[in-house]
């Protein structure tokens, strides 16, 4: 399992839009994606406007090549890429050791 | 429910050490917190020494005031602050969706 992380900043007068559309972006894209498991969506206290995006993978390519190199992948940008301030920060993590 | 997330960059050849340290550290310190209920510690694929760490905390409080002005801090810091080449950057989220 693969974590990708989606560090998120959006344009600050847009929060209860972007919301919906990430939402469906997630419902009706994301979560149909060749080995997506899982997501959870994160809003900053501190920071409006950020968000973090985080999907779990069954392998890295799920994400880097059938997702990013399919027809997804338009999908999702069409939906949440109108309302990004600056293109996400994206990196993949493995899980080292986690609470029982 | 709050997450803290903890975005941590160590010296890049004491990786070994390190994750024995923070593992010791969530072992002995961290869940040992007031209102903490659960932790993850993941590992960058494509940044060599960057670690996302996140704690669940049932109140921000818990983190902010109980945990961050108690006596755990020090001793968290002590076990795994030699290792970091900045200042983690911590902020806190609240969780907007997730999969079912």
């Amino acid at each position: 399992m693969i974590l990708e992380l989606v560090d998120i900043h959006i344009l600050l007068d847009q929060q209860a839009e972007f919301e919906l559309a990430l939402q469906r972006g997630v419902d009706t894209v994301i979560s149909k994606a060749l080995g997506c498991c899982a997501y959870k969506i994160n809003k900053s206290l501190e920071s409006p406007g950020r968000y973090i995006l985080m999907i779990y993978w069954k392998t890295l390519e799920n994400h880097t090549v059938d997702f990013r190199q399919g027809p997804l992948f338009a999908e999702w940008r069409a939906l949440v890429g109108p309302y990004f301030a600056v293109p996400p920060q994206i990196e993949h993590f493995t899980l080292l050791g986690a609470s029982a």
